[in-house]
């Protein structure tokens, strides 16, 4: 294999065979070429695309570089479910002890947050204890004892996508279908899973703003894990807004506790039970969405839920109490309301500059070796189209101190809009992405 | 500057400004940022293209990161000649000594062989003594006293483009017009000229292969010229068979010698002399072609050209002496004739072949770290077109020994077709590119 040979074919926009792919991308792992040619290589990728071949190889590639949790002597099926990230998105947190206490395993692997969009690992770690960097024996013991876990990539799972994405990271090569797809998958069908759902955000707070590209994402995600033996299917959702009301490590940590316990924002939950009913179906516990949804619900009615999210937290070192009692979380010291500036119509709730916001306030990432504040944020009551009075709260801020107050609500000022009239927001699930295609949810 | 921004609008299509283009290219050279995100950057170029304005302000940038001859207190013109590369082209070692020896100063930077094509810097090596490693000081020096120096690019000239071409070598980003263009004349332009000739080779020993492409090429360096105060001129001539008999370093050399003394091949000498009268032309020692010819032809005869090379050998170490006696250049072990297998006409002599059989021989590189045999080679006597008898001597094969000989002998089988037909051969000199346009010569 001569690498300026791979590069020059891709540059023209030919392709790799799954030979080339296997070795290319093992070479790269054991660091036989230098980074400058693998950047200039994924530049190629970038702009002149994979086809659904390449992308199966690269996938296969990255995942055999490393470990798997090799979990096909379960009774029951692996399912997990991935989002590509938004603000307020706190649905891994709820779903994740919700659908293995119903008798599906979840192995999740999750990441941090970065730029505008919260991370599961973060905010799992905003639990006091709770260690996310379980080995892969570790892992494996607790699926079998509890039916999940919630752990972070470690080394040993797919190290090429780990030295891959630190380079498309620095080179802006990330944003890229087929390299996007490939990274997810590697690190998921490491996981040993029979089943997937996608979360595929749409609107302006998503990586992938618009619903074709989102839908395409999903198609190429679904035929790669075809070709490994897990079904996957996707929900497009809304990330026009953001997702339930807190926005900020520890309150979005609590208010999925809350959800656990039956005492969810409605949004919050109607994406949850979504997500979960295609879980469950994958998972073979349910006969439809409709017996789905009374399942879940009966295992939040009953705490069954929230007793499973106590179970993996004990077994995972961090301390249960805060199941029953959340303010055990990490809390800001300093808190004030934010008020409607006028009379009117919630217009915007922009997730991006909420994001910001949150940056601001020392609870986000810029960089991925930036440290988090977990305890600051923003809980936002207020909903596009909803009526408002002038001077009624829209949201509260929660900050280190009098500064950071006044960086979230000049955050919130730009991000909450109120006006004279509303665009209608996106539906919350607004479409599904099965191997037969799209269809309306 | 961030340099991820600057990637991702050049990966979008998008185009620098100039004040980018010299920040960007200053912060390289330093080495502010890693070789990888020149990479990406340097693809995306190479797939997004540049336009006029980028590709000049690229040129100054790598020009202004070194030091130039800065020689414009002399009372002559600069005029230098570069050649896109080819096989058998000595022209350089004849034209330089003869348009100096005419009263214009040739300040002549070139580069080494690689791949198929020769490179001068090895010829003139191939000089017993000769030093191509000047100081800017005593190139200066040099031009002021005789009018002429040949040398290599020193660490002082253009440094940002050594870096910049070196990375390009790896990642298959070097065929791209505006690198080439922006590359050659950021280190033509740190010469100091007032002119410049180019001989864009076209047929398929050639870079560029394509008489479009090769005007293309020739036009973007035309412009980067006029924007440096350098009036650029080019010929289009022809690369589809080798120039001249002589292949491979001395025997190149010798043939070079023997040009300045009257006794050059016929095809060498026109393309020369067309060359040469672009030259005297800008710099302002003759009135039309014709006179510039006559002024050629007469400093042939009266030995005034071989003299300058003589000079210039000895300012620059060398043994003068070989211009008088070239069998003190290195001489090949080993020779023998190659015959016509059968009757008919010559169909071609295949310039990369050729090269090849060179690189066979040991007599070139294949990587830039190489050393080469500068004794082997082949002096081919037959044109394309030319009809011959079985067994008439078509080339002598010069090298090391017999099992040089027998490689030589199979790169010949590849490279001379001799056949019942000959497709017209390339006219020697097709074209001429001006800031006009082109225009049949």
């Amino acid at each position: 294999m001569i690498v300026a040979r791979l590069i020059e074919r891709k540059r023209d926009g030919g392709r790799l065979t799954d030979a080339e792919w296997r070795e290319f991308i093992a070479a790269y792992a054991r660091g036989d070429f230098p980074d400058y040619q693998m950047a200039a290589f994924l530049m190629a990728a970038f702009v002149r695309g994979l086809d659904a071949a390449e992308t199966s190889a690269l996938t296969e590639a990255m995942l055999t570089s490393g470990a798997s949790l090799d979990l096909a002597h379960l009774s029951v099926k692996r399912v997990d479910k991935h989002s590509t990230g938004g603000v307020g998105d706190k649905v891994s947190l709820v779903l994740a002890p919700l659908v293995a206490s119903l008798g599906v395993a979840v192995p999740m692997i999750s990441g941090r947050g970065l730029g505008h969009t919260g991370g599961t690992l973060d905010k799992l770690e905003a639990i006091p204890g709770f260690r996310t960097s379980l080995s892969i024996a570790e892992t494996r013991a607790q699926i079998e004892r509890l039916g999940c876990a919630l752990i972070g990539q470690s080394a040993e799972i797919a190290p090429a996508d780990r030295k891959m994405y630190a380079l498309r990271d620095a080179t802006s090569t990330v944003d890229s279908i087929p390299l996007i797809a490939a990274s997810i998958m590697s690190k998921k069908l490491a996981e040993g899973l029979t089943g997937l759902v996608l979360d595929i955000k749409r609107g302006s707070g998503s990586f992938v703003p618009d619903l074709e590209r989102g839908a395409e994402l999903a198609r190429v995600m679904i035929e790669l894990g075809a070709a490994h033996g897990c079904e996957v299917v996707a929900l497009l959702t809304a990330m026009d807004r953001p997702l339930g009301r807190a926005c900020g490590t520890a309150l979005e940590t609590e208010e999925a506790i809350l959800a656990l316990k039956g005492d969810g924002p409605a949004d919050l939950m109607e994406v949850t039970y979504a997500l979960g009913a295609e879980m469950l179906l994958l998972g073979g516990v349910a006969k439809d969405r409709g017996d789905a949804r009374r399942r879940m619900e009966r295992a939040i009615a009953s705490g069954q839920a929230a007793r499973k999210f106590q179970e993996i937290i004990e077994a995972q070192g961090g301390n249960p109490a805060v199941v029953d009692d959340p303010a055990l979380l990490p809390q800001a010291e300093a808190c004030e309301l934010y008020e409607a500036p006028r009379a009117g119509l919630i217009a915007r709730v922009e997730p991006r500059a909420v994001g910001r916001g949150i940056i601001a306030l020392g609870g986000g990432r810029t960089k991925v070796e930036d440290d988090v504040d977990p305890s600051v944020g923003f809980v936002i009551t207020a909903k596009p189209g909803d009526r408002v009075e002038q001077g009624e709260p829209l949201a509260t801020i929660f900050a280190k101190d009098a500064a950071g107050i006044a960086a979230g609500r000049q955050a919130l000022e730009e991000a909450i809009e109120v006006s004279d009239a509303s665009p209608t927001p996106l539906p919350l699930v607004s479409h599904r992405v099965t191997r037969g295609g799209l269809e309306p949810y």
